[in-house]
């Protein structure tokens, strides 16, 4: 017995409100329904999972950012000082950090409770090879990080956790986004390539060669061997994350996806294991220009344009209020049959 | 010393993201900061208050809901089953109704605790006349619906509240706020005029014919008062509104703006008193078509654009949670400084 769109919408219909009044917020709670498959959704407990690589095509000069930053930011990170921890905390969000192949281990101790951060060693290698002169991941390498991220999915259906969002950390990882965006997502490459976090004029036309060059090898790589195409453009933490989306999916966990990073994760996931994107709700639009024609190709359309590019998880963070503001809509609210209203029926 | 947009902006620049990588979140944060002239603005406690007027124009055919809906959902906000006393459950916000001349008055006893809900009857007249055919309101009944406006400000502020939020629930009540839209943002009739919460085919046809001679008829009696030109194309939770913004801009609250019906009240409220619209944040444009124009006549640029049309203060009480993340991202994130990062300067 399947809950179908139309018993969702004749439910929201049925509500003291003029139907489709609420607009979008209609639409999100029809979404969260028809993921969980109920009229009384759930969105808590819920878990960020931030992963943190780093990139050696940062030494291709990509970023105006040194790769160094990576592991500052996960020590700010296990401070609760960054915007996603902020905004966790704001949302009642966990929050597991998993460094599965930063440069370095910053993190000498676990983080302080009242960061309310969870840390947690898994380096496959020391960042990932400069993708602009060689594949930038093995196979043997893509696959430690996709089990790092199904080792993740699995620990959060262990601790209860509905919602769940993937974030990413990495200095460098715009680069890789859009090479997977043109490479699972034939977006062409004008398109595919923006200022990333940090690029300028000089990193911005240096980041366009380097993913034209690094997307013709990685589609010679394809003829023999899918699986080492996607790793010769990929990151770890991209890796991982797909790796969580796939097991999130399998394991009913409803997924609320981020930005362009995280929606490149996404493809390699919807590639591996189609229709993962059915359980994935697309948190935002973010300011890089491929990110549209990826969550196209994903058949998701985003409920926030605001004009985020930071990554981490802050985009889907912002919407978590507006999920629960969902399903308390559509679980809390009257009906207008409880109080025989209907509109006039006028000649 | 006042807090300039430029002291906003470099300690948001200052954090550890790249500038402006949270885009319309840094916006949101810098125009709260703005208002409340601090970096670490205040987001609660926070409330609600929802005025509810009748309107003798419905007898004229504008729209498909009888008056007497404006009673039953009186009915159904005192129990906590509207979608404003849900959301507003849900964000953690005081919700105050006000009768201000609904046809009826249907709340026979204080509402529930449970419902988070307190109930005033100040009931001016048994709603408006029909400004199809006459002026809505009188000079003094405008006043008087002010004044409860007025009230309702003060009674915030003595209640330590830091953030408002007008509300408004009275069936026709989109025909006077595409008046007002004509008649003080110079809005054309065809872009004036919209389904509102229930218009059909014929409702808004006839809503048009209205509309029309409504305002030329209030144009005429601007020449001699203007008071009275507004008035007599006005409602009694519109006016109400419009007195509730004059007071709360005076007494340094920040009040979120809610749709198309809200903003008509804060167009008279900018007309009464220039530079109300100073303490107001626009927190979502309506699919009513009048709203953009609206907006950009009180110089607000909305937040989020989610179609909405249901009123009741449900557009603004979504902007809350955002809200409470900017004033977060904005007083708990690290900054860039002590961490010793900076972009790389690339030749």
């Amino acid at each position: 017995m399947s809950l179908s769109s139309s018993d969702i919408w004749q439910h929201l219909n049925g509500l003291t409100k003029p139907p489709g009044s609420l607009g979008r917020l209609e639409e999100l709670a029809a979404r969260l329904c028809d993921i969980q498959q109920t009229l009384s959704p759930q969105t808590s407990p819920r878990r960020l999972v931030i992963f943190a690589g780093d990139h050696g095509v940062v030494s291709a000069g990509v970023t105006v950012w040194p790769s160094a930053v990576t592991n500052l930011m996960l020590v700010n990170m296990c401070q609760g000082g960054a915007a996603s921890t902020v905004l966790a905390g704001q949302s009642g969000t966990e929050v597991v950090l998993v460094n599965v192949g930063a440069i370095d281990d910053p993190i000498t101790e676990p983080p302080t409770a009242n960061s309310g951060v969870r840390y947690r060693s898994r380096r496959v290698c020391n960042g990932t090879r400069n993708l602009a002169i060689e594949p930038a991941l093995t196979v043997d390498e893509f696959q430690q990080a996709w089990m790092i991220g199904e080792d993740e999915a699995r620990s959060a259906v262990e601790s209860q956790v509905k919602v769940v969002i993937a974030g990413e950390m990495g200095i460098g990882n715009t680069t890789p986004a859009s090479c997977l965006a043109m490479l699972l997502a034939d977006v062409p490459l004008d398109n595919a390539v923006g200022q990333g976090a940090g690029a300028n004029e000089t990193s911005l036309s240096q980041k366009r060669n380097v993913v034209e060059q690094a997307v013709a090898r990685a589609r010679e790589i394809w003829e023999r061997d899918p699986v080492a195409a996607i790793a010769s453009v990929a990151g770890l933490e991209i890796v991982a994350m797909a790796g969580f989306f796939v097991a999130a999916h399998r394991l009913g966990l409803t997924i609320i996806l981020d930005g362009a990073v995280a929606s490149s994760a996404a493809l390699i996931a919807e590639h591996r294991s189609p229709g993962v994107s059915r359980s994935m709700i697309a948190a935002h639009l973010s300011t890089e220009p491929a990110h549209r024609a990826v969550l196209e190709r994903l058949s998701l359309t985003p409920f926030l344009d605001w004009n985020m590019r930071l990554g981490e998880g802050t985009g889907a963070l912002l919407l978590l209020p507006l999920l629960d503001a969902a399903s308390a809509m559509i679980s809390k609210m009257a009906t207008l049959e409880s109080f025989g209203i209907s509109p006039k029926v006028t000649s």
